[in-house]
Parts: C-alpha cells; sequence; structure tokens
C-alpha cells in the first residue's frame, strides 16, 4: 500500500520522476470559490526551484506550472485541483554511469530492494525534485490558511555550526540562504562555498513558525498537531529529526522550568512562555506554532566514497551531477508547504468537533 | 474528523478516558492464525504500569487485559480483537477543586477550546493513562514483528544532563529507571529523588532500537518509515522531539562524514557506519531502526504555578495528585508499542510492493 | 487489511462474534456536546432483538447497551464512543456437530477458505449478530440527524410475492412485520408462518426512506451519496440487491418518462416525480432519499440439504438451531441504521465543500 | 471531504471536466515489474470512447492516453503512475445557454447547491466524460488479473422492454450494442434509434461476469466484496441499483430455492447453482461473481422539459448538444473497469488475511 497521498481532508496525491515527463499533484479537498491562478502557484515554486543562486545546484528548471482542471473562472470548483510542471533540462547520461553502483546517503539500494529494480535516472522518484508537487499544493493550502489570518514563515536557523542570533522576519528572503540573521547569512554562505570548493556539502537546521493559528486544531490521541507535523516535515528528503517548541532541551529541563505558565493577553488566554511551542496535549493552544527539523549535508558530493555494486562487489563512487552544496534554503519552502498542508488539512478536520461549530 | 486510529493494515482504534470505566483498543488487519494469550498482553501492560517503583506514581491500577473477540481456541481468527482494562483505583476527588483551573503543561486549555467542555477527572482522555491501549495493540505487533526475526528494544538514554555511556540491553529491565548502563542508572534514579522531594520532575529521552527490519520497509513519498515512526512517537504524551540515527548532529556535519558507506557484510550489503538509523530515502535498508524521542518533565508539580480560570482570572495552582516525577521509566514501554505498530504496518504495507511478493 | 469500520469523519469500528463475551462499536467523530443516554440507545436496539415476535428467531438475548466512554456529565465529549453489549444465551452445542459441515448460503465455507480456520459457533463473526453493534452506532446517527432535521423511515415492502399497497408510516411499528399497509401485514406474516412449519424461510424487500435531507450531500465521483448508500446496505447479511427511487425499472424507461422535471415549491427548487430517489449526480436534491433492498430468505432452513464437509465429501445438512423465518422485519432498523450512518457523515463531510460554509 | 478517490491498496484518484484541459488519473498501489504499454489502455479507451457507433454521441474525442510517471523502461516502477487525456473536440458554445438552467435528470442543480457555483460547460466533472480516468485505471487493473487468472467480461443485458435470451461471450464485441445474443442486439439497436429519431432515449441493464476469482476475497463486515462491488458500479453515471446474482428475485424465493447447494467439482469445492453471484458473507466462494446494473435512460433528451432557472424562475429546456441514445454500451467498458479496480484491491487487500500467506 503506497504512500504518495497525504492529508485526510484536505488531501494530496503526487507523482513524478527525476527525469520523467514532469511532476504533478491532485488536490483535493479544496473548498469551492477560492480565487486561483497559476501565477499565485508560481511565486512558490520559484522560491524552491533550482538554479537559484550561487549555494544550490545548476540544474535548470523553469517549474512552469499548469492547472489542468478544478478551477473555473478563476476560482476553485469544490472538485480535484490537477496541476503539473514538465521536466526539461533532463541530463540522463551521468546516470548510465552509477545505475549499477548505490550512492552512499541516497535511496538507490533501498528503491532497489523495496521495488526489484529502480529508474536510475536522477534518483527517479526518490529525488528531492518531487518536491516541487508539494511546494505547489502548499501554495494553495498558504491561501486558505491566510483568509484563515494564519501565516507561515520559515528560514534557515543553523548552517553547520552557525547558528542565527536574532530572528528578523524582512531579512530571510534578502539572502540567498534564507537566514533572519543577516550577519550570520554571509557566515553561513562563505561556510557552504569553502563545502563546495572541496566537493563537500554542509548540513543544517530550519524552523518554520505559524502564527495566528487558532486554539483547537489537531486531533488526539494519534493525529495530534504535533504528531501530524512532524511525519510532514520528517518525509521531506534528507531530514533527520524535528522538534516542536524547547524540543531536545526539554530533557535536561525541570518542570517548573519548562511548563508555561498561562496568563491573560488582553481577553485572551495565553502562555507567559511558548516551550510547547503552540501546542498542549497535541492541540493548538493560540501561541505560535514552532517546528525546527535538520537537514543532513547533500548525500551527493563530488569526492570518492566506497560502496558496492548491485552485482555485489566492492566499488568507488564519485558523484558529479548538480548538486546542492547545502540543502537549507531550498528546504524552507518545502517545509513551509508540508506545515501549511498539515494545518489546513487540521483546520478542516477540526470543523465537526462540536455540535453547532 | 477524529484521530483515535493508528495505523492502515494493521490498524489500531483506541477508547477511553483515565476515570471513565476504563480503556480499549479495537485491533483490525491481524492475521487469522496467530496464537495470542492474555498473558502475552499482560507482560507488556506490567511493564508500564503505574505502581511499579519509586520512580513511577503511586496510583495503582492492577491494568487487566481482558480479550473481547478476535481470538478462538487460543488462536485470532482474522477478524477484530477487541481488548480492555478496567478502571479501578479511581480517585476524582482531588479533580473536583481544578476543574475551573488549566494546569500549565497540560492539555486542559486546549481541550475546554476545541470541544467546549471537557472530563476533567484525571485528564480524561488526555490522560497519559490512554497509552494502556497503544501497550496492549502493540504486545501483539511486537509478537507478529518476531516471527519475522525483528526484535523492539527501548531504554532511558538520558535523565536531565546524565546519558548512558554504555549500551547493555541486558542491563535495562534491571533498573528501574530501564538504563541500559548500570553505573548511570543509579546516578539517573538519585536525580529523579531529588526532583521529587522538590515536588519538581524532570526529562529525559528515549530510545528504541529495531533489530533485524529487512530492507524495503516504507512507502514514500509521505508515508516514509522515518516519517511515520516520527509521528508514531511524537503522539506519545509529554514528547516534544524526535530523531532518526544520528539525529540533529547532522546540522554540524559534512557529507563526506554524514554519509554511511556501503560494504559487504558477508553477501549482504551493509553500511559501515548508522548514521542515518536503518533508513534511507524513507526506506529501511536493513540496518538497526534507531529512534530517539525527548520526553518533557511532567507536567503535574508539586509547586505553585501561574495560571488562569475558565472564567479568565488569575489564579495559583499546585498540582498535587499522584503523578511520575520521570516519564521516561514508563515512556519505554509505550514507545517500543508505537515503533512496533508502525513496523508491522509498514510490513504488511510493503507485500504487495512487487509482482511475485 | 481487514473491513470493520465504516465511516470517513463519523465513522465506527465494531468488533464481535455470535458466541464470543459480546459485541461492540467504537464510535469516533461524533462532536462534543450531544446530550447522550443508554437508554436511548436501547430503544432502537430492541427494534433489532430476537425473540421479539413469532417471526424471529427464539434465541433471547437482553441486549444490554453499556456506554463506556466518550461520554461525561450527560454529553458527549468529542472522544471515541464505545459501547458493548454482553453475549448472555449462547448455546453452542449445536453448533459442534456442523464445524466441519459448510452450511448451504452461509459464510462457513469462505471464512474457511479466507482465513484457513474459523469460529463455527453461531457463524462467529459472520453472524447477523454483529449488527447489533451497527444499530447502536445508529442511534446515535439517527440523533445527530434529527437536530437538522432528517427523518429515517423503514419499513417491510414485501414478503414474497405479497407487496405493501400503501404506505401509512404511523402502520409500521403497530405490526411485527414492520409493513406500512396493515391489511397487507396480516397477509404477510401467514406466508411466513406457513414456510416456517415447513421449515422454510421467506425472501422480502425492505425500503428506507430518508426525510429532510438538504440538497448538497454526496462526494463525486466515487463518493457519490447513492454509491455509499449501495455499500452500506449490501454490506448487511442477506441483502443481495439496492436499488434508488424506481431502481430497475429504469431499464423499461424512455427519458421523457424517467428525467424528473424541475419545479418550484413554495421558494424552494424540488422536482415533480421522484424517480431520482432524491439523488441527482450523486448527490441529494433536497427531495426523499429513497432506498430499496432486498433481502434473501434465511439460509438457516430446517430442512436437509446438500453439502460437502471440510474435508471435501459429500454430506447432507440440516440447520436446527433458532432462526428468523424472515429476516425483514429485523432488516428494518438495521438498514435505517446503515443509512442513517451514511448520512450523517455525508452531512460531516459536506461541510468544507465551499468557503464561508 | 471530497471524493474522487477509489480503492484502499489499488487506489486511483481521477480528475478533470468535461470542457476543462483532460481528464487524467494517478494510479497508487500498482506492483513494481509489470510490463505497461500505452496501447494496452488505449484499447480500453477506445472501447469506451465516444463517436464509435450510431449509438452513441458524435463528439468525437481521439481519448488518447498519455502515461506521465510511474513507468521506467516498459515496467512499472511500483511509484504512481499519472496517465491522462486531453481535451480536444470541446464545444462550449451551447452551454452558455444553459447556463442558468438546470437540466432535468442532470447535477446541474445539485452541484449548484453544493458548491455555490458551477462548471457548466458540458456538465464540468459530472459529465460522464470522467469516466475515461476510470477505464485507464481499469485497464490497469484488468491486466493484473489476468496474471492471476481472473477475467472480467462486461454486456448489455437489456434494452428497455428487450432482454437478452442467450450468453455467448464471443458475439459481445460483434455488435456495436455489446449485447452477447445476436438476434437480440439487432432488436435492441433499432429499439434505439427509434427513440433517438423522436429525440428520446432509453434505458437498459449491464451484466459483469469475473471469472476465475479464488475464494476469500472480501473483507467483512463493512467491506464486504459485494458491498464494494455495490459502491463501484453505483458511482457510475446514470446506474440506479445494482444486483449480486440472483438480485431482486430473492424476495419471491425460499431458502430451500436460493440456497445454492454446495458439491464437489473435481477437488474443489463449488455450488451446485449460483444464485449468490459467486459471493457468501460478502467474500468470493469460487464461482463466477455476477454484478447486475441498471442504467436509466439518458438525462439529455431534445424534447422540451420543464424546469426552473437559478433565479428561481419557471422555464422550458430542450437539450441539443451530442449526447448518446442509450448508454448501455459505452457502459459497459466502465461498469467492467469498476469491477476490475474492486477486484484488484481486495485480492491485495486479502494477502495479509491469514499467517503465511
Amino acid at each position: 500500500m503506497s504512500g504518495s497521498t497525504f492529508g485526510k481532508v484536505f488531501k494530496i496525491a503526487t507523482w513524478g520522476e527525476s527525469h520523467g515527463p514532469g511532476l504533478g499533484v491532485v488536490v483535493e479537498g479544496c473548498p469551492a470559490g477560492l480565487s486561483l491562478k497559476e501565477s499565485e502557484i508560481q511565486k512558490e515554486l520559484d522560491r524552491r526551484k533550482t538554479g537559484q543562486s550561487k549555494v544550490t545546484t545548476t540544474r535548470k528548471e523553469g517549474d512552469e506550472i499548469r492547472i489542468l482542471s478544478g478551477v473555473f473562472q478563476g476560482k476553485t470548483t469544490g472538485t480535484p485541483i490537477a496541476m503539473w510542471v514538465e521536466n526539461h533540462d533532463v541530463d540522463s547520461s551521468k546516470y548510465e554511469l552509477i545505475k549499477d553502483l548505490f550512492r552512499p546517503g541516497h535511496a538507490d539500494y533501498t528503491y532497489q530492494m523495496k521495488y526489484g529494480f529502480r529508474d536510475y535516472r536522477g534518483g527517479g522518484r526518490s529525488s528531492a525534485r518531487e518536491t516541487v508537487a508539494r511546494v505547489a499544493a502548499g501554495a494553495i493550502a498558504k491561501k486558505l490558511l491566510r483568509r484563515h489570518k494564519i501565516q507561515i514563515t520559515g528560514y534557515t536557523r543553523q548552517i553547520g555550526p552557525l547558528v542565527a542570533k536574532k530572528i528578523d522576519f524582512k531579512e530571510i528572503e534578502r539572502n540567498i540562504i534564507r537566514c533572519p540573521d543577516k550577519a550570520m547569512s554571509e557566515k553561513m554562505i562563505d561556510h557552504i562555498m569553502q563545502a563546495r570548493k572541496k566537493g563537500d556539502s554542509v548540513g543544517g537546521t530550519v524552523e518554520i513558525i505559524a502564527q495566528g493559528v487558532p486554539a483547537g486544531l489537531g486531533e488526539p490521541v494519534f493525529d495530534k498537531l504535533d504528531a501530524d507535523l512532524a511525519k510532514a516535515v520528517m518525509s521531506i528528503p534528507a531530514v533527520k529529526g524535528v522538534e516542536i517548541g524547547i524540543g531536545f532541551q526539554a530533557a535536561e529541563m525541570l518542570g517548573s522550568q519548562c511548563n508555561d505558565a498561562f496568563t491573560l493577553k488582553g481577553k485572551k488566554v495565553g502562555t507567559r512562555t511558548n516551550h510547547a511551542g503552540g501546542i498542549l496535549g497535541g492541540i493548538s493552544n493560540g501561541e505560535d506554532i514552532v517546528v525546527r527539523l535538520v537537514v543532513k549535508p547533500t548525500s551527493s558530493i563530488n569526492k570518492g566514497q566506497d560502496t558496492v555494486t548491485a552485482q555485489g562487489k566492492k566499488a568507488k563512487i564519485r558523484v558529479e551531477g548538480r548538486h546542492d552544496p547545502c540543502i537549507c534554503p531550498r528546504a524552507v519552502p518545502i517545509a513551509e508547504a508540508m506545515v501549511a498542508l498539515t494545518l489546513i488539512d487540521h483546520w478542516m478536520r477540526n470543523q465537526g468537533s462540536r455540535l453547532g461549530k
């Protein structure tokens, strides 16, 4: 039972391979009556696309989105919205060389074991290129969320040992690493470029803040909001961990330090601190939702590595291709999309939670 | 759309409140022909139950499991297996005092906001007592996994600043904190008891290892094995973060350090290191699966805290009740159960992944 | 992947066997704040229960419902509602004799083939006794529907060759066959009693009318309202066919005869005839929903029949036990429950169909 | 919560409107390693397409299928298979005239009520044109079923009062009405042409036979094989009823007549008659599966009919456009597709039903 669908009420099904005809998504459950233009989707795709700066891969895909259904006279009709982008700059030649080699850190070996054979061109379905479909769907989710005054903001928080010291939302899209701390962003870019020169890659963390989420979203005991957010971001390629609010720091805290005291913010109940990251008992509490994820260094590196062949012999591999030296800046819009998809789904799931609602 | 079901093929639906008649689970999708006794389920419940040591709550529940359906002549019939435990030691009197107060760190406020009112006795459905149903279902999952030579082992890895330095599986169940490092376990217990004396609580981390998982489990691109594991453990009360393999350390690594080189282990392909925690591209690679979760300090503390009332007034609260000073030792069997439920579901989902399989 | 759950938003999971400890259901997705008493559920169960008249089986089950969770201070809490009835009058002795014989018309053979062995006591899970759980859940669905002014009414329309000629809702519960035509009900009862004397059984049809359903329920293109109703009633034991509105008569009609002309009913749009049975394009149109199902004659008959043994030898069988000579009167509340469960699920699913709704 | 997905393990999501850019489907859960060519899909689409004879609409769509993902080197990869056909012969001009009129028998009114507005061009998503996506997915289902020796055959059984008297499978595709009785097929065609001349349309029934289905498919108590088949075919536009095996005739039978006696067929257990239509207790018994559906006369007729406008005024309507005078011949491949999709899904769902299977 395959797993290319996400969400229960606002639901998406994605398809496509890195070097096939294209990639697409079918969005089901978007309410009728939402005005929607291709240009609004395109804007998000452009934030994710390749070749946008020196810290991303040089593959050049226009990633031009086309809406194929579900929109009539500029409005959503309530029926499935199909969208796709065609692949253009497909250079599969380099992949012929490695079709029998398992690239370390990649899914070559696991796809081979699961399916018996694999589309080895650019990683096929395992390529991060599949995330273009997530971002397209996420653009619709974001638009719906904005109608409910919910705003999603993502940024690079850490690159290697370098951690952002201040969080200035206006700065984020001004630098190519999408760091909210201008001074740190420059150091981060240097750090990446140095690794790239050596044929190496670097890791980092990305943080997503959702503001304006009303109290009440999340469906215990399994589909808790934090549980579904964790799944959403962990499903992004290269992510190896996720934290909500204080995250792993909670291990070293006392209850009296970790608990967020309740207080009144005007007439609304709020918390004085936000260690919980906006979620208590799996349900949003009205404070900012804070999700943090760690992105491993890009697996494709231009350095010799030990591996084995599909025929079971030892071998050396050096992955040339065109790769991002650091995934974080492009992971930002992808993670935003996954958080947005999770929130709009939960927003809709919450509608029937009590009578008269 | 409520969220008390988990899994897609091996699927569970849980129900019950802390101070209601009892708690239960319906397990759907367990294959026919598995021999199953209540005593096998009981064994796991006993590892989770209250009052088992000085580092757990003093509430005394026998947690005696009863199988109500799906088993005939000692074997599963392929139809739903219903199980439940009755609640006995229910003392709701203390909760009357706090029915209009929101306990910091608890779900009182969020349940109130979501549902308009709440069962305030012992937290109702938001109580960690609901996990008894997970552990019961997990016992069946574990038994099925063992038939496929898959073994799940969990332990407390860290308590406050104290981290286990050696991992000796045989040691785990010999100490009340379930730490695989005997020397460290004693320090951990001291640390907890000191916090308890002050009416406070402590956090920690739990690690789960799944050995013997074949390559091929996981359903990209959304139902990746790591994504579903993240959801599974994040849905456990008090968990604020989850890591797979190297986890957040990946932020500071280079690609050349982080990638696990492939090698031959006898005739099988394996990896030299296991930074990936047994999962590549969302699919198991045959190495040990490593999942780590952080458990926040128990929210119920015997200290005065600021809060507000349901009527919107400022107030002080001191939670007396009977509570675990540290959740980790009891979180171990719960996290094992969630990992087991995820793995058996994926094991079954993988069956149709290729022709002839 | 087992199939004991029904519904997507208002969702139920049932469990239990004819001769096990009992039967139950977990209802998920019922909104918080609905007042709910066991006696309201009981009322519906009493309409379904055995031994209620000479045209039903003599097995005597009190079918006393017990609510185990999800209700606090007389109101639903929004969390799963677990209910069960214990089995009391269990007489498995007769079944020992036929444990290796496949009863014609029953599921003995197919369960054996699917699961490799079976609970042969009273048919185990394949017994119509499982429908007690459906009726319990359906009672909640009906209560919710009534809040939306939707009323479900079921009756026996045909027994053997005898068809009700008038439809008087007030008459239905006054006769033991649940026929809305008093004169015909007496003939139907005679017809059944004569078959019973000969050890035989009779078939019939049941009709369910849902009044007050607003236009707009149903989710094309697969989860059309008629499609989900068809599934719902076809899943009831012994049902072999289902019609919506005009049903099979449509085969012999012209388009100009079959189409229902639109007209104005006060300010509302309505149709002059209702051949469509209240559903157009899979969506309710505001007219009465009309669902008709055929119930085969009870398979258990006290007559010699040819069969084979589990060991593959020819044999004769005569099913003694205690059985309904005609299923229709007890099928009425069961079919009502299934229609109610389908409608409330679609009512809730429709909530997000357009912005501002 | 929208409903354009079908199936649980072999799962499809369809999209597209009658007069939009095209229609498509994403097939998830098809095992890796199946050889698959566009020409195999095309063959089934050609059986469904418009303009194939004088008893079908004159709209001319090539319905050329294109596979966009999930196939590599001629074999399925185990990842989602996206396919689509572009719309070409789109003539929306006639629909401008009726954009404010509700066509009797159509979904214009109900879509308007559900979604607040609608794509009125050719019925938008409610058009039977959406079934092209079902047939494309069904072609893959059929291919998988043939590997398991399961064969699906459909035909027109009845047109108006004319019922096929013999069932000769070889005859079916030789006549334009797809009737297995050659002599009757000619009368049926005459009957349709006479109605067409008068601007009218006719109804009929379609029968689908699945041969070679092993005993054991079906998931009680809700996802019974007959329940899922009923849903599958009832979701086809214009279908108003469905029968399994003997169907509505069961109402007039005695148990002793209706029960199918078990017997030995070689070493296999079989039944002497097949009133059950191959399904007992919701599980296949190894006999032929027999599904019958009634198709109402085409709603679009070239005759004046009463209706109302979107503004709530009485009006007359005459639907000109290009329409099938009888839906049956084109309903045959659509119904086959739906039966095939249901069977392959259940085939895959049954895999985990017992240990060692």
